[in-house]
């Protein structure tokens, strides 16, 4: 089967989007936070834990799969949700991203990417074609053109010739695409910080028609506000039947104005990356739990929460846990911090259907500590 | 209530001992494997999957809760299994064995041992009394007297007067353990390789009258032969009515020649310490699955075994994890690995029950390929 979005209705509040898309396995309720699942294992985590929080569908990353164990070995395993034994949707990434941030000496042409290896410094070459390949071959539900994500901050010119050659590239990926029928190639709108430059990557883009549309170039550095302008610029002229994605975004402040700004998917390494280091969500802000003040504390790290960790395990332990780098701690904290954006995500969608997204958005502000001068998400 | 053993048969073909030990959480059916849970935790696993796995009892470090929580914080979180969230048996080792393996610039004296902690430097002293003190705190089901363990070789004078101090210390501990209603308090047998030191220590340690009695001093280094050798200079001895723990022992074959020269209980970080290292034991013997030739095997670590890993994942992907350092191949492989032992213990209390542990034995052997020349059990 295809994959498709519904539109169920907007919110008369804010406008946000609450849709479903139809995928081979099984339906995506949105707005939607993916966990990431870099090395086809959303790490520390089982499927099992992912099902119990409820996690939709989860990404995985391209670049790190062709490199380890390779792309091969997955499709011969009869592809990535046979390989890791996930039987809900997953989404993969271009791999664009991670040969401009992770690799070294890249040499950018219209052919394609030339760059290092991180792990070894071997060369190694990534076109549209070998990225829609390599997807291809994983069998995603949803998989992503191979697109350039300009810096931040980059220059006028220079992101204009990037996004054009990114429409350019997006072109021969919908051409290399072998698997229409089961696998959505979403397009990816570049940019930058110029909203002209993005109106000017929505034309193109949409003008392909892709089943959806990914924003990329945000969440690289720039300041809150300047996203926020960013997807003001984006969203409003892509067309409304089709899914959003808006990538590497999963802070809460920055879900909650991306919804309003009218994006139905998120993902982002964030709640999993801090939870390792002993950081944690929690409905009164953020909770570092390896801090010495929690040594004694017999609470749950989240008092409002009903999640595995907050219904079984104590600061103390867990903060014992972390301390010790002890894995079953980073187990708790991980699943929490998960859970607790997903669970968000669901909140956002009960008020989009009660069009009051804009007073749950205050009041998770206030709460949250979000209002205070200096406020830290995350 | 207090912790009792009951004898339920002996295997007419071996004389091993099919029982049960009660405890105030729960029955435990012998002989039994106590998967280790150093810091109050099975490294990389969860309660819950500990259950599943069908573990009756687990084992933590008196030592290691000492410094790191601390034992009064876990005393005010309402003991071991309350901070841990573990509700069935567990059973605490007194610490001696770390003092004496872990610490360096040790002094033995008649009233404890100065030593230093291991992670700080810090100087520490543990008498039996403060190893008891300790262990009450933690409020374990099962807690051992503060013993030495002599190194092997030590010559016959230093095992001899080495064996007395500890029965000298074992009085101590009973006179200071102040929960003798709902922790049972086992003595420790030394007498390192000398058979009639080992008698000597047996008939000093059960006129105490402890509720069970360990075996300590052995699996530190010395052949099989010796080690089996030494069981037949101690079980022999012990009284039929109280259950024995052969101390560090998790090898599958070394398990077998335990029962079968009565002992009824073991642990050791063995199964868990090579799985993390991508080695697992399997119904055909040790597998390394982190070798390049599982990269394309699709099929599970042991195709005869059903534990949660070989009902779901591959070699491959198993591999590929533990390639990549990802914690979820570590609790993959720590998962099949204490499956294993439990499931060989319950095997073992079949035969016991059908009276044909020698044929057991020897079919395992055979299947394991413990009967090869060079032949390694894990």
């Amino acid at each position: 089967m295809a994959v498709t979005y519904e539109l169920i209705k907007t919110c008369k509040q804010t406008g946000a989007r609450l849709g479903k898309i139809h995928t081979p396995h099984g339906e995506i309720e949105t707005p939607i936070f993916m966990p990431v699942g870099t090395l086809a294992t959303v790490k520390t985590m089982s499927p099992e834990e992912l099902k119990k929080m409820e996690a939709q569908i989860i990404l995985s990353n391209t670049y790190h799969l062709y490199l380890r164990p390779g792309h091969e070995i997955v499709k011969r395993a009869g592809g990535l949700h046979s390989f890791m034994n996930w039987d809900r949707p997953i989404l993969t990434d271009s791999g664009g991203f991670q040969v401009f941030s992770l690799s070294n000496l890249r040499r950018i042409e219209e052919e394609g990417v030339h760059f290092r290896n991180h792990l070894n410094g071997s060369k190694l070459f990534i076109s549209p074609e070998i990225a829609t390949e390599i997807q291809n071959a994983l069998g995603a539900d949803i998989i992503m053109a191979f697109d350039e994500c300009a810096p931040y901050p980059a220059d006028r010119e220079y992101v204009k010739q990037s996004l054009e050659r990114t429409t350019r590239w997006a072109e021969r990926c919908l051409e290399a695409h072998t698997r229409k029928k089961d696998q959505a190639l979403f397009g990816i709108i570049q940019g930058g910080m110029y909203p002209d430059l993005r109106k000017q990557s929505v034309d193109e883009i949409t003008s392909l028609d892709f089943p959806g549309y990914a924003i990329g170039g945000l969440s690289v550095g720039e300041p809150k506000d300047l996203m926020n302008e960013m997807l003001e610029a984006t969203t409003p002229f892509l067309p409304a039947q089709k899914p959003r994605y808006l990538m590497g975004v999963g802070s809460p402040d920055a879900l909650l104005d991306g919804v309003i700004r009218g994006v139905d998917m998120f993902d982002c390494v964030l709640p999993s990356r801090i939870a390792r280091n002993g950081t944690t969500m929690t409905s009164s802000g953020r909770l570092v739990v390896r801090n010495a003040k929690f040594a004694e504390d017999f609470g749950p790290l989240d008092p409002k929460c009903d999640c595995y960790t907050c219904t079984n395990y104590s600061r103390a332990y867990i903060r014992h846990l972390i301390k010790c780098d002890e894995t079953f701690g980073f187990r708790l904290t991980t699943y929490h911090n998960l859970y607790f954006l997903l669970k968000l995500m669901e909140n956002i969608r009960d008020a989009i259907r009660q069009d009051s997204l804009l007073d749950f958005r205050n009041q998770f502000f206030e709460e949250y500590g979000l209002n205070k001068p200096n406020a830290r998400p995350f």
